[in-house]
């Protein structure tokens, strides 16, 4: 067998991540590997630790990257906090609440789900009331649903959490250096992201942070946590001040992370979220010209997943197939009930760009033509540059 | 806060791993990021699947590189064989049986022990024994234990466990690569490595395969597996023919996983194996010339994994810093009972080489000789060098 070495073609990645990379996190990927317990790497271990309270804005002591995917992470914090009969509430409006939810029931929690449709957020009220009925010991929602680009205001929801003695575990995969995550301000008390989003490292790491109330919930478990590799009693030696041995953790892909939140911090946290913002309504203006409608109510789009409705007409496979073979360019499609039905166009760290929007807005209506669909000639085009210059920008 | 860009010193990796990575590997894993439904990137799956097939000597169709470090590859094994009240029993001569035994506890296996001390390897008879008596599920055993450099024959254990009707279960995190691993021959159920050891990747991965007999026991589960990150049952259809999105899969690890296993078919099974035979072999000798004896057994001792006892006078950790901060070479201590007590020399993948042996024997009497330890002077290059030559390499 002869396999050719490694060659990627070059994308501009707007799906719903992983995202583009910047080169300097690519070199630092690429920096020569050193042992897990090398006095270097335990100095990046805290470097990392203590940019990642900046990007979460908390104090939190216990915050570190789980060495698996934004899903590993999402496990993390909820077999950490559950024990089998534990009564957990999870928030289902989307692929990533169902996922919470079942990661939940094969650890032995009683799960009660409060639904919504895809693309809608949870009221203040209805969690309130799911709440004081099941009077659970956690509570989880998702801040920014990847299924659906829908954003889930998080502020009244925290507080009748913690009024209800409830812990509140925030999924903040998709948000997190791309929108406000305030986990000291909403004392929030476990939230898990990944790396390959809004922070623009490639994926294979998830970013978790547990708050005290978390901590002491984990002290006084009955019960050893189900996974090994996951359970943080264990992992809070290694990346404590005992620095005992765990898991080897992945050297190079901490090396990645430790460039992406540089970055990130040389930025600065506002700064990089009005650019998502930015680019979002430059996109948005730009697919509302071509008569794209977003599958997601205005008030609650997310920024850096902007989930449109396929227009009539098109097929979905084709277009991406296009934007793909010809530009370069990967969106995501719709994930479960959406598949088919809409396209994920993710503008997260990196990729969240003017360049990226204009030329991703010209290439679609190039793809909508050959459809047979017909928007007014450059109108995408004319629409976002009208807003770029508008905001002098 | 200011923290500078990551710089790594350079090293020359002689622990337990990781390993010495080769600078195409590194290339690699800095290659531009693809999305994880790229076809691209599901092409290089299909490479990476089948060359770990190669490495690993086998056909299994379900054969792939798990999304997390060796121990989500043990945890993987374990946990989707297993269910609540399943007897298990597992070998434990060292950390890494340990861990296994732990890992089928804490989803509910009825466990039994078979105890050695640190070093030593089971024989069949007392293997069959217990397994008479237990008649359990699944048999787990480490082939390379990592933590004390014992090498476990594997031939005869194998036919007791298939006699008996259980699946065997087999830890080749070290020595996948650098000694055979005959799945296929042996009929091994389920086994699991790391990227970091001998295929000389950096660690993050954790190639698994699992057999026939694996597959049925695993479709008949009555319950779900306890991790959702690690259910074969999800992770199939992402690595197999369909494709579904199950998590997104670290990108840049598989590239550089791809280049590391190209590197070990170009060089072929037996060259590979032959080298670390025959760097152990030079390695032992300018060893044994300094008057250092083996941990192990000499019939059992792993070539990549050198346990030696720390000469009577020598502080552990001032030799181990003067390795690291005069020379730039790392190796490990021991783990668990032998902390303190010996050193874990690694010869794995790109670090068996023949100047890795000599300056490590070099620096080593050094270091020696600063704690007030005096070998016949230059016996150990000697000794290493008349190995070398005679067999005129």
């Amino acid at each position: 067998m002869t396999v050719p070495q490694i060659s990627p073609p070059r994308r501009i990645l707007m799906g719903p991540g992983p995202s583009d990379i910047h080169p300097s996190v690519l070199a630092a990927l690429a920096a020569p590997t050193v042992g897990h317990l090398d006095p270097y790497f335990l100095k990046v271990m805290d470097e990392v630790q203590s940019m990642l309270r900046e990007v979460f804005q908390t104090t939190n002591h216990l915050t570190m990257a789980i060495s698996g995917t934004g899903s590993a992470g999402m496990e993390t914090c909820v077999v950490n906090l559950i024990e089998p009969g534990d009564r957990m509430v999870v928030g289902v409006n989307g692929v990533f609440g169902g996922r919470m939810a079942e990661v939940a029931e094969r650890v032995g929690a009683e799960v009660t789900r409060i639904e919504r449709p895809f693309g809608e957020v949870f009221t203040p009220e209805e969690v309130a009331t799911v709440v004081a009925k099941v009077r659970p010991k956690v509570v989880g929602i998702v801040h920014a649903e990847t299924s659906t680009g829908a954003r889930q205001p998080l502020d009244e929801i925290a507080k009748i959490v913690h009024d209800a003695g409830a812990l509140f575990v925030v999924d903040c995969v998709t948000s997190l250096a791309g929108i406000p995550v305030e986990i000291d301000k909403l004392a929030i008390d476990a939230a898990y992201s990944g790396s390959q989003k809004c922070l623009g490292c490639p994926p294979g790491l998830a970013p978790v942070t547990f708050g005290p109330k978390a901590l002491e919930v984990m002290d006084q478990r009955k019960k050893k946590v189900s996974s090994w590799y996951l359970d943080i009693g264990l992992l809070r030696n290694y990346w404590g001040n005992n620095r005992a041995y765990h898991h080897t953790a992945p050297i190079n892909m901490n090396y990645a992370l430790h460039q992406a939140l540089r970055l990130v911090l040389q930025e600065g946290l506002q700064t990089r979220f009005a650019r998502h913002q930015l680019h979002h309504t430059a996109l948005k203006a730009g697919l509302e010209a071509m008569g794209i409608r977003y599958s997601v109510a205005a008030e609650t789009s997310l920024p850096m997943l902007n989930s449109v409705l396929i227009p009539d007409g098109a097929d979905d496979a084709s277009v991406r197939s296009q934007l793909l073979n010809e530009f370069g360019i990967e969106i995501g499609g719709g994930l479960g009930p959406m598949k088919g039905k809409t396209w994920r166009i993710g503008l997260m760290g990196e990729t969240a760009q003017k360049s990226n929007v204009l030329l991703f807005l010209a290439a679609l209506e190039q793809c909508l033509n050959r459809q047979g669909i017909r928007p007014a000639p450059g109108a995408a085009i004319v629409a976002a540059n009208a807003l770029y210059c508008s905001i002098n920008n």
